[in-house]
Formats: C-alpha cells, sequence, structure tokens
C-alpha cells in the first residue's frame, strides 16, 4: 500500500508509525496510509523561517511574480498525472477541473497582478504620504514589509489542490515560506501537486514543505511572526484558533469555516423569465458539483412565496435527471461523498433539518458497493423566520433547503439569519432590488453575486471564488478573509508606518516625497537613459510668460472656447473674475518648456495621473516648471524591443510668485543601457 | 463620595451594589467608588444595534465627519472641566494634554479625511472594478458597509480620554455605535467626557454608551457582527481574546498590549552631533511623560558600545533634574504612577529586571504621603544578546535598559528580541543606515520613527501615535492595529465583494462602471446643474480630423517641439514609425469637442485621473470623445459661493477605427441647483 510522504528539510519522509488509512470512497478499497510521525515541526518551522523565508525576502515582487507564472505553466503540463488522483477522491471530471486547473489559475493571477500592480521592489509602499507638520519636514508613510515568519496553511479536503494554490499564491508573492498540511483524506492529490512543485527547482530551498498526517507539535513553536490559515469545520477551527500560543504570541490565525449559504430568487422574477431559469440551473449546479462538499454551495434557496411551487417542481425535475456513480463512469454527473464518515456525517445533519423541514426530493441513499454515495435531498422549510435548523445546521453534501418569503425585507430576513455566509447569491432583473438586498445582507456576507440575463452567460457562478475578489465572510463563515487581488498578500505583511523626513523616508522607500531633497545636473533628463536618472534628480525649467495672444491662439487650435477664456464679460463675473490661460496650456505650455526635442532615451510619455489645477493662469503671469524623478520601475525585457524603465516625474508649475499653479505626475517611458542588462 | 454612573439605555444608572472604591495616587484617599452592578448588557448591546446602529447607518460619511467635527469642537469648548478631573489621576499639564486635547484632535482629524478621503454616501466604493470576463458584462467591485454590531471598547487607565476618543472617532465614522468600558482606577474622567458628549446632543441616540465598572455578562451576549477593542495588558487581552463567544462568533478583536519599545541611537551619532542630544532628550521624556505608563515608552535603550558611557551619563543627568510630586505643585514634572497597586506591580518587575541589569540610576522610591510615587530608574544590561529579562519584562514606569551593541547588525537582533514592538525609534544622520535598520526591524513593529536634526523640531515624538499612521504592532504588543487614517474604519465595517453586469454595479454603487448602461440626452452636459446629471450620461461629441497642420501649429503654440512630432525622420525610427499629434494636443481637441463655451452651471475643469495614451494619433486620423458621468459628490454650501457638486467624467477619445487613443477622468466642478439645498 502506498504510504504518503512528507516534504520536510529537502527531504521526502515517511510516518515512523500511527498510520492512518484512506479508503477509497468509490468503493471503499484502502488506497493509502497516513503518518507525520517522527517530522520535527519545530525544525521545519526554523528551516521554513530561515532558508525559505530569508531567500524569498530578498526577491522583488517582479521577481516573485515571475516564479509563480513558472511554477502554474510547470504544473499545467504536468496536469495530466493530476486528473487520475482527483478522480479517486470522487470529484469527476468537472470537479477536478474546477480544483486542479482553478488552483493553477490563482497562480496565473497573482503573477500577473504582481507585476502589474506591484512595485519592483521587495516590500510595498502603501498609500499617500500624510503631512504631519507645517513645514512638511516631518512626514509619514506607511510601509508593508514581508513577515518573518512561515504561513502554515491547513487545508479542507474538497479542494485538495486549488485550496492549497490559491493560499500559496499570495504567500509567496507576500515573500513568506509555507508549510501545507492537507486534509489526509485527500492528501495524496495534495502530495503529488507539491512533488511537482519541488521537482520543478522553482522555488527557493525552504519555501514549501509539506506535513502529510497531523500537525503534532508544531503549534507550541509559533512565534508573532508566523501566519495560520484554516479552512475545514468551524469546529476544528475554533479550537486551533484559541490554542495558547496562538493568543500567546498574537499569531495571526485566519478562519474560513462553511457556512449555510444562501441564494434569493428576486421578487420580480416569475417562470417566463430568463432569470427564473438561470436561477433554477444554479441552485441544481451548487447542489450537485463536488456533491454538494463545498463551502460555498447554496444551502439555502429563498424564493417568493408565489414561486415556491414552481421552484420546488422545477428543482425536483432538474434533481431527478443527475446521475450520481464513480466519476469514471460514463455520464456521472456527480460523484461520491469524500468518506463513508462524511456519509454517517451528512445523514446525522439531514435528520436535524428534518425538525423543521419535510423532505420534497430524494432517492435511495446509502453505501453502494462499498462507495459513499449520497444523492440529492431537497428539504421545503415553509416557516424559515421561525425556524432554527436551516440556518445553523450545514449538511455538508448535495442537500439545500427551499423558503419561501412574502416580501424582499423579509428575505434579507431570513438571509441575515444565517449569522455570516461565504458568498450570496441573488437572481433579479430589478437593479433597486439588487441595491436593496445587497444593502440589506452585505454585512453578513463576504461575496454577493447578482445574475440577470445581461451577465448571465459570462458569470463565474455562485459557488466560485475568484483570485480578483475576497473570499471569506463573517461569523459562521470564520470572519477570515482570503484573496481580493493584492489585498491577499497582505495576511502574510506587517504594516509599519514610518515617520522621519522626506529625505530619509525617499531613501527607504527608494521614491520622491514631496518635500525630499532635489538633486540638479547639468545634463538634461531626457538626454539620459533610466540607468543614468536618480530619484530625486530634478530638472527646472526657463520661464515663459503667458499672454494674451496665447489664450486667444490656444483657443482657436483647441476649439475650445469656453467663456472663462474667451469672453471677458462672463469671465469677470465667474469663479475666476478675469480671463483665464485653458489648463491644458498650462500643461502643454510645461511640457513645451520641459521638453527636449532631440531623439534621446525618452521614448514617450504615456500617460499622467494626479493633476490639479491649484491657482488660475493669467495674461501676463510666467510660470516655470520643476521636473522631479518620484520613482523607477525597470519593465521586463521582450524580444524586438529596447529594453525599457519606467520614470514617473512629479511636475510642479508655479507662477511668478512661486505659487502653484498645476501639479501632476507624468508617465515616461525610457530606454535603459543595454549593457546594464 | 462620588459615585460614578454608567450610561445605558439613554439613562445615567448607578450601579447597586459591589462598589469598588478608587483612590488618589496623590494622597490615597478615596476618590469615587465605581460598580456596573445591574446593568442589563444585553439591552445594551441591543439598544446599541437597533437604535444607534440604525441611524448611523443611514448617515453618510460626511455627515458622520461633521458630527465629529461639531463634538470636536463641543469638547474643546468644555474642555477646562477635564483638566481638574485628570490632575487627580496623577497627569501633569502636559500629560493631560496630550490626553485630553491629543484625545479630541483625534476626532478632527478623522471629520477631516472623512470629509476629504470618503464618498458621501452610507458605504465605501473600495478599490478598482475587477474585470472578470473577456466581453466585460461580469464584473467585480469591492464594496464596504458598516457593521451591524457594536463596537465594545476597553480601554486602559493610562490616557482615559485619548484612549477613548481615538477609537471612537473611526467608529463613528465607519458607522458603528459603541459601548466603551474604561479602566475603573481613571473612569471618572472617562465619565466626564462621555457625560459632555450626550449633552452635545449632537450623537445620535443609542450611538454612545458608558459602562463605569465590570463588563459582567456581556461577552455572552456578542456576535459575529460586534467588534470588541481591549487596550491594556496583555494577561487580561488575551483571557478575552479567547472568550468562548469571541472564538465561536468570529468576533472581531483587536488587542493593543504594552510592549517593549526599543530607541537606537545610530552607529554613526557621536555626543557633539545634535542627534546626539535629540536622543538623550526624547528617551528622558519618554521614561518620564505620564510617568513612564505608556505603551509606547521606550523601555529599551539601544546605544553603540563606545558611546555607552556617554549615553549614561547624559540620561544620568537628564534625569536628576526631573522633579516628582503631585501634578498641582510648582515645577513638577512627573506625576505619580496611577495607584499604589501599579506601585507594587512596578517595584515586582524592577526586581525580575535587575536579574540581567544594574541599577545606573535611581532615588529614593516608595509611598510618599499615601501617594504612589516612584522616582525614574536608569538600568544597565551588558549581555542583551543573551539575556531576557529586558526583552520580555515590563516595568510600566519611569524605567528604561541601556543596552549597547556592537554593529548595526546587532542592534537589529536587540530590537527583534522584543518580539513585537508598537514602535521603536532612530537617532541618525546616515539614511543608508535608516533603511538598513527599518527593513531589518520592520516585521516587528508597527511603526518606526527616524530623527535627525532636519525634521526633529517638527518631529512628533516617539511615543506619540497619530490617528494618521496605524497604531499596533504585532506579537507581544497584541497584533493588533488602529488609526491609520481611513485605514482605521475598515475594522468596523465587512468587506463585500460584489459580482454582476456593470449596469447593476453601477446601480448598487451610484457610480457609473465601464461596461454599464450609457444613457444620452438632447441638452448638453455643461448646461445642467449638478443635481440634473444623472449617473451614467454621456455626451458623444462630434468629430474632429486631425491634421499635420494642428501638429505644427501645436508644436509652435506649445514651444514643444519633441521630435516624435516635428521630426518626420526620427520619428519614422521611433516606436511610433512616423510623426504623431501631441498627446497633450489630443486632450486639448478633446475638450474643444465637449465643451459648451457660453456660460453655464460648469464652474471649473479642475483637474484629471488617470490618464493613459493608448494609442498614438497620426494626420489623417478622425477622433471624437465620449464624456460619462462617473460619479457624483455634493459639496458643502459655503458662505458667498454658490452651492457647489463635483462630478468625475469618465473620457474615451477615440479614432476612426473605434479604436481607443486616451483615456482618462476629469474633474469638474458644477453649480448646484439653489431649490434643491
Amino acid at each position: 500500500m502506498k504510504r504518503l510522504k512528507s516534504y520536510s528539510l529537502r527531504k521526502w519522509i515517511e510516518g515512523n508509525g500511527n498510520f492512518k488509512k484512506i479508503y477509497s470512497p468509490v468503493n471503499g478499497k484502502e488506497i493509502a496510509e497516513i503518518s507525520s510521525s517522527g517530522l520535527n515541526f519545530k525544525e521545519m518551522l526554523e528551516y521554513a523561517r530561515n532558508i525559505g523565508g530569508t531567500k524569498l525576502r530578498s526577491m522583488t515582487f517582479h521577481e516573485r511574480a515571475r516564479m509563480l507564472k513558472a511554477l502554474a505553466q510547470y504544473l499545467m503540463k504536468r496536469k495530466d498525472e493530476f486528473y487520475p488522483l482527483s478522480y479517486m477522491t470522487g470529484a469527476t471530471k468537472t470537479d477536478s477541473w474546477i480544483d486542479i486547473e482553478g488552483g493553477i489559475s490563482t497562480f496565473f493571477t497573482y503573477a500577473s497582478k504582481g507585476r502589474k500592480e506591484l512595485p519592483d521592489e521587495t516590500f510595498l509602499t502603501e498609500g499617500k504620504t500624510e503631512i504631519l507638520s507645517k513645514n512638511g519636514t516631518f512626514v509619514g508613510q506607511h510601509i508593508c514589509v514581508p513577515l518573518e515568519g512561515c504561513a502554515v496553511h491547513i487545508n479542507a479536503f474538497n479542494f485538495p489542490c486549488w485550496g492549497m494554490l490559491e493560499k500559496l499564491a499570495p504567500t509567496f508573492l507576500a515573500g513568506m515560506p509555507a508549510i501545507v498540511k492537507p486534509a489526509s483524506v485527500t492528501a495524496y492529490l495534495a502530495e503529488a501537486v507539491v512533488g511537482a512543485m519541488i521537482e520543478s527547482n522553482l522555488l527557493p530551498d525552504g519555501a514549501l514543505q509539506l506535513i502529510c498526517g497531523d500537525t503534532g507539535d508544531l503549534f507550541d513553536h509559533l512565534t508573532g511572526q508566523d501566519v495560520v490559515t484554516f479552512t475545514g469545520s468551524a469546529e476544528t477551527g475554533r479550537k486551533l484558533k484559541s490554542h495558547p500560543k496562538i493568543i500567546e504570541n498574537s499569531v495571526r490565525f485566519n478562519l474560513e469555516a462553511d457556512s449555510l449559504n444562501c441564494s434569493i430568487l428576486g421578487p420580480d422574477v416569475t417562470p417566463d423569465m430568463e432569470e427564473f431559469n438561470l436561477f433554477i440551473k444554479e441552485v441544481v449546479n451548487e447542489m450537485t458539483v463536488k456533491a454538494g462538499q463545498k463551502c460555498t454551495a447554496i444551502r439555502r434557496t429563498i424564493v417568493p412565496l408565489p414561486q415556491l411551487h414552481n421552484v420546488v417542481n422545477s428543482l425536483k425535475e432538474k434533481l431527478s435527471k443527475v446521475k450520481a456513480g464513480s466519476p469514471l463512469e460514463e455520464g456521472v454527473r456527480m460523484g461520491p461523498l469524500v468518506s463513508a464518515s462524511q456519509l454517517d456525517e451528512v445523514n446525522q445533519k439531514m435528520s436535524i433539518l428534518k425538525n423543521s423541514a419535510e423532505v420534497v426530493f430524494e432517492k435511495s441513499n446509502g453505501k453502494i458497493n462499498g462507495g459513499a454515495f449520497f444523492e440529492p435531498v431537497l428539504l421545503l422549510c415553509n416557516n424559515p423566520l421561525t425556524s432554527i435548523e436551516p440556518h445553523e445546521t450545514e449538511a455538508f453534501g448535495p442537500v439545500s433547503t427551499v423558503m419561501p418569503y412574502n416580501d424582499i425585507d423579509e428575505a434579507i430576513k431570513i438571509a441575515r439569519m444565517g449569522g455570516g455566509s461565504l458568498v450570496g447569491s441573488l437572481f433579479t432583473a430589478d437593479d433597486d432590488t439588487a441595491r436593496k438586498v445587497v444593502l440589506g445582507i452585505g454585512a453578513y456576507h463576504g461575496r454577493i453575486m447578482i445574475v440577470n440575463r445581461y451577465c448571465a452567460k459570462e458569470s463565474t457562478g455562485h459557488g466560485s471564488p475568484l483570485p480578483h475578489l475576497v473570499h471569506g465572510g463573517p461569523g459562521r463563515a470564520g470572519g477570515g478573509e482570503e484573496m481580493g487581488g493584492i489585498r491577499g498578500i497582505s495576511k502574510y505583511m506587517q504594516r509599519v508606518a514610518l515617520q522621519g523626513h522626506p529625505t530619509t523616508l525617499s531613501k527607504i522607500c527608494r521614491q520622491w516625497i514631496k518635500g525630499a531633497q532635489q538633486i540638479t545636473d547639468k545634463v538634461h533628463p531626457f538626454k539620459k537613459y533610466w540607468d543614468e536618472i536618480r530619484i530625486g534628480e530634478t530638472y527646472f525649467t526657463p520661464r515663459r510668460t503667458i499672454t494674451e495672444a496665447d489664450i486667444v491662439n490656444f483657443a482657436a487650435i483647441s476649439g475650445d472656447h469656453f467663456y472663462a477664456h474667451t469672453d471677458e464679460i462672463a469671465a469677470r463675473e465667474s469663479i475666476f473674475e478675469k480671463r483665464v490661460a485653458h489648463g491644458y496650456f498650462v500643461l502643454s505650455a510645461a511640457a513645451g518648456l520641459f521638453v527636449d526635442p532631440a531623439p534621446g532615451p525618452v521614448l514617450a510619455n504615456y500617460g499622467l495621473e494626479d493633476l490639479r489645477f491649484t491657482k488660475p493662469v493669467y495674461p501676463g503671469d510666467t510660470i516655470s516648471a520643476a521636473l522631479t524623478c518620484k520613482k523607477k520601475t525597470a519593465k521586463e525585457k521582450r524580444e524586438n524591443e529596447p529594453a525599457q524603465g519606467i520614470i514617473e516625474w512629479y511636475v510642479e508649475v508655479k507662477n511668478q510668485n512661486d505659487e502653484i499653479a498645476a501639479v501632476y505626475t507624468i508617465l515616461t517611458l525610457v530606454k535603459r543601457k543595454e549593457e546594464t542588462l
């Protein structure tokens, strides 16, 4: 029999006793044995922190992002090895696709976001500079630095691949190493994926370790620099969250527990509308994908009373067509539950649910040929506002309870009775209803999907967390939050408020902050390569007197004859009190002052940010501009393109009285010196 | 004797038994009695959630911000009532100023930030829209909505006013009601400040309640919508954090515990440098302000070995001049500890610290005339890398331990041994040292202040948390985070990821999202008042063909003769492949196409955001623009000014092939109809 191995300190290690057996959910036969006995958890944590962490922290966000991309590409190449293992867990082909390719896609998304939305630095300069003093010699700036501990990810059985990768993506991007502990019952798939990642040689040594089996005394060695995430049952989650070391060392703990997610059919929807069919399809889908063993599955189906009969009948019809069986069998749409004990668990919860709901659809259920098969069950609770069980008891299988409501306020009340959910959805063609429901149930949800005929085709579905959006929910759902794009990395970083002189903070953050030292040079900045321009380097332009003729000419060429520029009488009555130069002329004249016309390393001005016209420019005013290099970002070298980098220039246009007329940031694309690459 | 009262369900209530006595730290005499016995904590929570919360949530951020400003102004008027009560706690005038006026200033800061940085809505649309589909019919948008529970603030004894107000400011701004429970020993000051806030009638009913005494069974009634914050001893904090209801309901818990904060003297600093004196002054100040009873005080004074002697001597000299005594006595710079039991506590911790440190400065200490006086003590630990006590044991009084280091890496190691601190500071004239230290100790700190001669004058000091910056720290400091400007309100809000059609999400968020429906009108938008323009309203301009003459003329008027516009030969070899129109000309010509020249409600275009030139415009191209109302924000009406609002217009400039040449957002100031005000 196969014995699963853990990966610790660069070695694959088999447990040395206390093996637990893993059985097939399809036929009840033994698949593998698992034990972490003999592992030195303290050493694993220290190895992660000292070896993996040190290396990851020395990499920039862009380097980490490129590593994620390469890993994703590598895993995609080897995906065919993972499918057969996934089928063994009872997952169908569709279920497996979500788990395997959906999981790998989180790496792709974080790889892309890391390069687009994060700087090419080892840490993050976050938010705007805070002015803390009158003369601006003392300012504040937040940064986020990687935590120097280890992330311990304890994952659920249902998505051994996705559940692992969606957590590893932001962990690695943030610069933290991880130890992964998959749920034992499906650990063989996680073991295979981790194995592939290790074999890829794309990860630094110590960045990833694996525990197959239990976590032993690992928690006793956690520090305030470590992070624990847990996805699974609320009961286990709570136990771990209140572990003495977690409390004592303020260890960050992110809990994602199953919740009683709802889907609401809008009061406007009737069976002749597309939204009705979309709703029915989604409920059946969420009940049966992964045999309903999804933390985001629709457990509560909330429908307007007039449609109750129609909804129940439509659901029954669809459910009756769902064929359950072995994932390898032809035509099977739903696999078994993950294990015999999970089957017992679902049956036990069913009996609780039946206290306040009647069964309106079921097939015969039980072990078939030793497999843990459970056919879909639809329940009906006629008094959802006075019942407790359907809002608090979750049968983690293909089970949902239909509940009628009289008006939308009642639907909102029912939805909130779940006490906090990962996700809720609403099917409506009425956007006013959508706003009301979102604001009514928002505080109780981590994600809300609103579906109508216009978005349905492209919708990713009620049950699919996406790396772009936060995943997690308040209260019963555990109070955690994962992913959410770049937000997700903050769980693995420490936010630090820096205070000091702008020059000091500029040096630390490697970006110029207003008030910091400005360096000048006799060479015009447009004559310099990206590499040659220093942060803080400033070009002070000559001056230009703005005349009435300029305004007249600019109105003529732009076609902008707004009265404030061309009608002296109306201008006098306006907030400007007399004619003013066009704002766009001020920008254009400033460019005229700072641009060096000859061909040189500057390729283009491709954008502009945060422009404010702070003071009108009148005929007779004399303006000048100062251009300061604020930030430099190297771009990846592409074939058939000169090596390039981005330079952000902070620009101030002032008048003869040193008053700021306009302030903005321009983005330029500048060539890099080939020899530096 | 005065009996402190709690404020519950609109009534001031005296406890009905189990009174505890509060004694003066100055002379040991009884000051007041305190008991919360008889309060119905469950009812208080429900009243907060249902009455106070409902009202606060219905207000917009701007309304809540104006409320905070009015409250701050009101409290400033009555501040003279609070000072005498503060002196009773042992606080000097300076200590009291920090507590009282520093506390009120957090309300001012949040009032200002709320109006400047938040929308005039009841909830927050957060971050960019996430494109989740190929055709853009299904997108994602995060929002933050107020939690619908109650914030319970359990505060420390040292800053009864500031500690309360710095938490209430983000709570109220977020839209949550609060129950405040001050530490008993100084609760009389908190009682007075709460009393004033209630008397102001500026707060909605139920927004603020007060518990004088213990919290009874309050924790048993907490739900996943509530938030608990605790500032104080780590021991109590941990106990509360692991309360079964906190764990079971995933109640957000923000812990801010005292930590062993350090200040480092840079290796570059010698006694002849200004930075040396600034360091000495800061250490003495942080030791003695509030008699060292500050969670941010400098407990560990880390200095280069060659300067050890100089530092110790300078500190001794300064400390010897500190006069301790009753805050009301002339010339007193330091008051007593808060209570006799605090005095015992400090003495006990001192004896532990002495295990690895010698006393290098102390005066006689002990109860004087029944007061809890404790004179400053300076300790020296010669082996900081191998000692445990100075990094783990905190004497919460005017006590600091000096530790020498050999090189900067060693200083970093010593600093990190604190296991997580609220704040650290560094005194250096070398910005490279600053970067090294910040990146070396960042993961262990919530805030780091770097001081040199250039910022010292305006510095707000090592020990002062500011509302603009985060306050909190990892590990030993509790792992919490407060304030940090607008970041602070997220602790009291639920982040929700919305998914759906752009039109639906636009309706929910009241701001136009790309892909959402665009409405047209025969009336030009510049002829409309702010009130008349609808979100999504779009003006499609006529077209204009861009010619070579335009480029020549624009170069002439702007002075921008960049080769890509004027040198056909060089342009051909550039990334543009031929001459292109100036980007600023495209902007100007677009304005010419959409501006309505006649005087009307549009007052000014005062800014521009997120401009990207996405496609060059060549001579012969024909461009047009579309202007869509993206967001509307009413401005507060000021005297002698027409009522105004801001409209953000999303602009796309396209060429004849429907390719986007430029995309940006312009900000316009538009008159409001007087009759709607």
